[in-house]
C-alpha cells in the first residue's frame, strides 16, 4: 500500500495519547517463541522496544532460548528429557543451559539490539545477585530448576537510569551455590512484579486465550484475574496455557497494572499492544 | 483510508530513525500564516509540537500575529500603515502590538497547546531581558520597530529544561527603556542561533523557493547559502521571500545546521519536514 | 533630612532580625491601585521586591489592572458595565481584558522590575495551566468571569527555583476551553495557601481596616480571623472591604501565617510591613 | 536621631546597588586592634558580618589577638620580647600563642557570631593543613615566626558552601612538623589572593593613610598600587603602615580586586566600606 | 617477628568481613588517657583513625585534656581543685581549659592527624553551636562546669560529608552567654547517641570491667546494660568505673548498637576492637 | 604461624601508605591461567578484589578463559586448531566461544565474587558496544579472531559509578554484524589505556620477566618500557613472553602509568603487588 507522508505524519499523531500514557513507565516483555526465531520478527521485535524506550517507556526484556538449549545439548550427546513440560537438569545440562542462556541468546539479543542503535546490557539473574533461588519443590527431582526467592531490582534499575534496556537471562543464584534454571514467564513475572511494572507482556505463539481453542475468532481480550479459577474449571484455561496465565494472575495480584498474552508471530505485536485502544491478545488485569 | 493497526505499528517504526536523529536537538519553529489561522492547521501544529516534544526534540515556538494586530487597531480606529512592508509603529500602536502578541495570540497558543496536553511557557522579549533591541535603521521612521541588538537565552534554556515549551513573543526591551516590535522571522532566526538550534523552520503559506512561481511543481528542494546571491541577481530569490530566506541565510551562517521554508498549509507539515527523507518544502544550509 | 553614613549602616543592622526571620520564605504580593499608577510609587515597590528577592525572599507578585481595561475598552467603543463591583465580562470584553492584563499590564510589571535589575518572568494562569476555573456562580449572567477550581503550583515554583519574580495575571483557563477573568485578590488568596506562602499582603488605596473608617487614627493593626464575623456583625468591616478581607480569611484558614491589607499609597509599604515591628496597616493571622 | 519607619525603608532599598553589587563574591576582612577589644565595636562587627552574609557576601574572618596573647604571658610569667615589631617566639612562646588564638580569640569570636544568630566555624591554619608556613628569613632569630609557603583554600570553601563564616586562627603547620606563628594581615592577604577574593578589608585603629600622619582631614582615599613606592619614598607610607600597605599591595597584585585599610573604632565601618559609594578609609586597587 | 608479604596479604584479607561490616557505619571514639601521652601510642591512635576513615568508617574523635589543663593552671599559679572528680571551675579556671582544650590540645590532635596524611577538621561545642549546655546541678558549685541540653550534629555532619574527620573539645556554650566544661566521656556519649552511631568507644587506662580489679584475667568481655544495677550492687563496677559505664548505658539507651570500654595503652587497641571477633576491653550492648 | 590481634592490626596500618595512594585509582586486572582454576586461588583473587574496593580501588576485571572453551569443543567434537597460538576460530567455534565465556566463565566469576560479598556486573565486549572489532590482519585466515577497533569504556564507568566490580569477557562486535574473539591481554590493555588506568595487571603462570628463563632468582622487578627492544634483541623476552610484554608497553605507551606481569600462581599476588614496595614480578613503566 502507498502510504503517503501526509498520512504518516497523520498516523504518528495518532500514537501521542498512547506515548503520553506510557511515558516513564516500565514495561516487562517475556520474548520467545517465534518472534525469537524469525529474522524479521526479531528484527521488529528490537525496532519496537527501541521505539518504546525513545518516547520514554521503560522496558525490561526477560528471554527463555529452549531450541538453542535442545540443539546445543544434542551437540553434546546428552539428550533433553521433559517431566511435565519441565526439563530435568542435572549438573551437566545446567553447565549448556547457562552458557546458551547468558552466554549465545542473551548477548546476540545485545546485539541486536544494538544494530537497531539501541543501547542494551545483557545481564543474567546471577548479576547483582539478581534473582536468587532455592530448589523447586516438585514430585520428581528436576534437579537445578529451582524457584525465585528474591528478587533485587537494584542492578536493573541502574540499567534504567544509566540508559540501557536491560536484557535478562533467568538462570539464578541458589543459597547453596549453585546455579538455577528459571522458568522466563516466571521470572518476567516477578520481576514486574518487584519493578512495580505497569505492564507484563508475554510473547507467544498462540493469539491469546481462545473461548474454543481451534478457532481464533474466539478470542477472550479481557479477562478479570477473578474469572481465572472459573475459566479452568471450564476448560478454556487447559494445558500449556495454564502456567503462563497463571503468571499473569500473580503479577496482577502482585501490583503489576496490566498482563498481556499476545502473539509474537504478528510483526509489532508490541506496539500494536502499546499504542492501540483495542491492543492485541488477552488482558488480564 | 483504512489503516489496520499493523500498518500503523509499521508507520511508526519507519519514524525511528528520525526520532533517534533528533532526540535532544533543538528546533526553533517560526510559527505564522494560515497554520495560525485555521482551527484544524492549529490543531495539527499543537500535536506535532507534542509530539516532538515527547520524543525527546526541544521544540521552541516563536509566533508573528500581523492579522490580529491590524484587527484590533481597526477596532480602536486606528488606521495600519506600512512601508516595504513593515509597520510603522508609533507609541499607541506598539501598545496594541504588545498586548495583542503578548496577551492574546501568544497565551492563546500556550492554551491550545495545554489542551493537547503539552506544558507551555508564555515568554515575550521583556521576560528575564530575553530580547534586548535598539531602533531599527531605516529610511524612513518607522517607530517602535526594533532590531535585536542581544539575545539572553538563559529564560528559554530554564524553560525547556523545566519541560516547558517555550512559545516567544517577539516584542523586546530596549534601552532606551521603550519596548519594540521585532519580525518573527527575524527574531526567530536570531533565538536558534544564540540556542545553537539544529533546525530553523519558517511556516509560511507557499510551497518553499519555487523556480518558477507560478508553478508548485518547480520547487527548490536544497539550497546551500552560497547559492543565494546568485538566486537574488536571477530573480528566483524576490519579493517577500526575500527577507524570508535572509534569515535562514543568516541563521545558518550562525551556525544553524538547516533552515526550512515550509509550506504551512500542509496539514503536519512540520512532522513531514523531521521525519521524512524528502522532507517538505526548501531546506538551506 | 542629612543622614550620615554611619546612621545608614545602624539601620541596615536594624532589620537584620527581619531579614532573618524571612529568608527563605515566601511573600505574595497582591499589587494594585495607586501604588500601580504613581510611577514614584510603581519604581518603590520594584526596589522593595528585588530589595526582598536579594535577601532570601520568594516573593511573588499577583497583579489586576481595571483601570486599563476600562481604558482599553473605551478606546474600542466597549462600555464596562459591573454588577455588585464585578465586570459583565463578555467574550469580547474577556478578549480584551486578556490583552491588557497578560499583554500589557504584566509585560510592562516584567520591564519594570528588569530596569531595577531584578529578573522576572511574566505569567498568566493558563501558563503550565497555573490557574484552572470554572464559571463563576452568581445570580447575574457575569459572562466570563470564573473562580477558581484548581492552582498548579509548579510552574510558580519553577519560576522561583530559577531564580526569578514571577509576575501572574489573574486569568484562567477553564475546563470547557474558555479564558476566564479572575478577581486578583481572590486569585493572590488562592495562590498563596497553595504555595503555603508565610504571608499574604493585599496592596489598597486605604490605610487598613479602621474603626472609624472616616478617621485614619482608628486603623486596627491587628486581627484574629475568629474576629472577623463580629467585626462584619458591627458594621466595621463593609462595603468594599468585605471581600478583602474574605481573602485574607480564606488564606489564613488555609495555612497562610499572616495575611495583611495595606496602604500602597505609602512609600516601600512592603518593606515597612517586613521590616518593622509595628509593621503597617492591618494584619489578619 | 528620631528615625520613621519610610525613612528606614528608604535607606534600606538605596543599599539595593550595593547588594547587588556584592552578592556571591568573597570579602576577606582581618579583624583586629580596638574594634576587637570594645564590646561595643565588637557587637557591631558582628551584625556587620551576619549582614553581609545574608545578602549572600561570603565573608571570611581572620584575626590576630596581641593583647590577649602578652596579657597570658605575663599571667605565666614569660615576658614578650619584640625585634622590629615582630614578638621572639621560642617553643613555651609559641604554645601560649597557639592557645591564646586557637582557643580563647577564636572561640570566643565563633561565640559571638552565634548571639548575633550567625553561624560560625572556628578554624586555625593546622586545620585541612590550610595553612603551610616554613620559618621567616629574618636577620635576628625570631624563633617559631613563619612566613607562609601554601594556602590550601578547599577546608575555607567548605565551610562557606556549608553556610558558615570561617573564622580564621593565623596559626600555620610547618614542614618540619612544628607549628608557625603568622602574622595576620600577611596570613588575611595571603588567604584572600588564594580564594580570589573581591576585597581584601584590613581593620585598623588608624583612619587610613594620611598625607600628614597628625591631621585626619588628609586622608587619601583611593591608591593606585603603582603609587606606593612613591608614597614610601616621600615618607607618607611610613613606620606601622608599611607592613600593612605592602600586604594591601600584595593582594591586588594576585588578583584581589580591592584592599582596604579602615578605621575600626567606627562602628560599622565594614558596613560603610561596603555599602556607600565614598566607602571609608584607603583603597588600593 | 619477620612477616613474609603474603602472610601479609592474607592477615589484610582477613580484615575483609570486619570492613565491610563497618563500612558507611560511624564511631565515636573519646580519646583519653595514656593514649594521648605516650607519642607512640598517639601516632598509632592517629593510624588507626586514618584507616578507618579510607575503609569508609566515619571516626568522630572527642577528646579530654587534664593533665595539660592542670600543669597550665599550674604555669599561671592557679591550684587545680576537684570536688568528687570534678574539677572547681572559676571564670578565671574556664578561660585556662578553654585554651588548653580548643586551643592546644584540639589543634595538636589536627596537627598529629595531617602527618598522618589524615585530613582533620578541630571543633569544639561552641563552632556551629554544636553543644549548648547549662550549669550542672550538683551539690556543691562547681562553677562552669556543664551538662548538655542540647546537641546540633550539623556543624559534625558537614565534616564528615565534606570528608574530614572532626576532633571535638568538649566546651560548651551557655544560654547565659557563658561558656561551660563538659565531661568528654559525657559529652562523647550524648554525640554518638544524636549522630546514631554504631559504637562509642572510650579510650581508658585500664583493661575494661574486671571482676577481681586487681586481676586482669578476669576481665568481662561483654555485658547487657541490664545487669549493670547488679553489677554495681555486686561492688564490680565501682569508683571511677561508674561514671565511664553509665555514659556506656546512657549511649546504648539512646541507641547507640555497642559501647566499649577499652584499653588506651595497648597500641592500636581501637584496630583491635573492631577488626576482630575477640574484641578488646569490654562491650556494653 | 600464630598471629595476635596486637600484630594482625600492626600489619593492617603498614597497609595504610598503599592504601592511600591507590584510593580513588583505576586497576585493570587481566585474570587467567592456575589462579582461574585453582579453586583456592580463586577465593584469594576474589577476595583481593573486594578488599581493593572496599578501600576505593576501582577494579576492572578481565578474564580470558582458553581451557574451558577447548573442553567445550572437545564435548561437542570439534577440534582445536592453533596457529602461531591463535585459535583457528570458525563460526562453529565463535559460538562456542561466545558461549564459554561470556555465559560460563564470566557468570560463575559474578557468582565468586557474590560469594566473597562483592558486587559484580558480568559484560561482554558487546554490551553497551563496548569493544567493537574488525577481522584481526594476519597471514593465515583465522576465522573470526578480531583486532579492537574501538572501545567504548562508558557502560564500565556506568557499572563502576554505580558500585559494581565489571567482570569482562572479550569478545567483541564486528562492524559487520559478526562476533570477533579478542585476546584477553591485548583487550585488557587497550581498555586500561581507554579508562586512563593507573595500573594494568597481567596474571600469568610464571615469576616474572627472568633473566634466565630457568631460574626464578633471576627476575627482572622494574623495565622501563624503551629497554624492551633491546632485551627482545638480546632473547630475553622471547616465546610467549612477547606479547603480553607488548601488551604492558602498548598500556604504559597510551597512559598508563604501570604495567605488570605478575604470578597468578602465588596467593593474593595482586594484593602483595598493591600494597608493597617492591611489588611483586615484573613492572613496566
Amino acid at each position: 500500500m502507498e502510504i503517503s507522508n501526509e498520512e504518516r505524519a497523520h498516523i504518528l499523531v495518532q500514537a501521542l495519547p498512547y506515548i503520553q500514557k506510557f511515558a516513564g513507565k516500565t514495561v516487562v516483555v517475556k520474548y520467545g517463541g517465534n518472534a525469537m526465531i524469525s529474522p524479521e520478527l526479531k528484527s521488529a521485535v528490537m525496532s519496537d522496544i527501541v521505539l518504546m524506550r525513545l518516547v520514554g517507556v521503560n522496558v525490561v526484556l526477560v528471554h527463555g532460548g529452549g531450541p538453542e538449549i535442545s540443539e546445543m545439548l544434542k551437540k553434546t550427546g546428552k539428550e533433553s528429557k521433559f517431566i511435565n513440560g519441565m526439563r530435568v537438569t542435572d549438573k551437566e545440562t545446567m553447565d549448556i543451559v547457562q552458557m546458551v542462556l547468558a552466554g549465545k541468546v542473551n548477548k546476540s539479543l545485545v546485539q541486536s539490539l544494538s544494530r537497531h542503535n539501541g543501547k542494551a546490557m545483557g545481564l543474567c539473574g546471577l548479576d547483582g545477585n539478581m534473582l536468587m533461588a532455592g530448589k523447586l519443590a516438585a514430585a520428581d527431582d528436576l534437579g537445578y530448576v529451582g524457584e525465585i526467592r528474591e528478587v533485587n531490582e537494584r542492578i536493573i534499575n541502574d540499567a534504567i537510569s544509566d540508559g540501557y534496556v536491560p536484557i535478562i537471562s533467568t538462570i539464578a543464584g541458589g543459597y547453596d551455590g549453585n546455579v538455577y534454571n528459571i522458568n522466563a514467564d516466571v521470572a518476567a513475572a516477578h520481576i514486574a512484579a518487584k519493578l512495580g511494572a505497569y505492564k507484563l507482556i508475554l510473547m507467544t505463539d498462540i493469539r491469546g486465550l481462545l473461548r474454543d481453542k481451534n478457532d481464533e475468532n474466539t478470542l477472550i481480550p479481557v479477562v478479570n484475574v477473578s474469572e481465572v479459577p472459573m475459566l479452568k474449571k471450564s476448560g478454556i484455561i487447559s494445558g500449556g496455557m495454564i502456567p503462563k496465565i497463571d503468571c499473569c494472575v500473580e503479577a496482577v495480584r502482585r501490583g503489576v497494572k496490566r498482563a498481556h498474552i499476545i502473539d509474537g508471530r504478528i510483526e509489532h505485536s508490541i506496539l500494536i499492544e502499546i499504542f492501540s485502544d483495542e491492543g492485541i491478545g488477552t488482558m488480564f488485569y
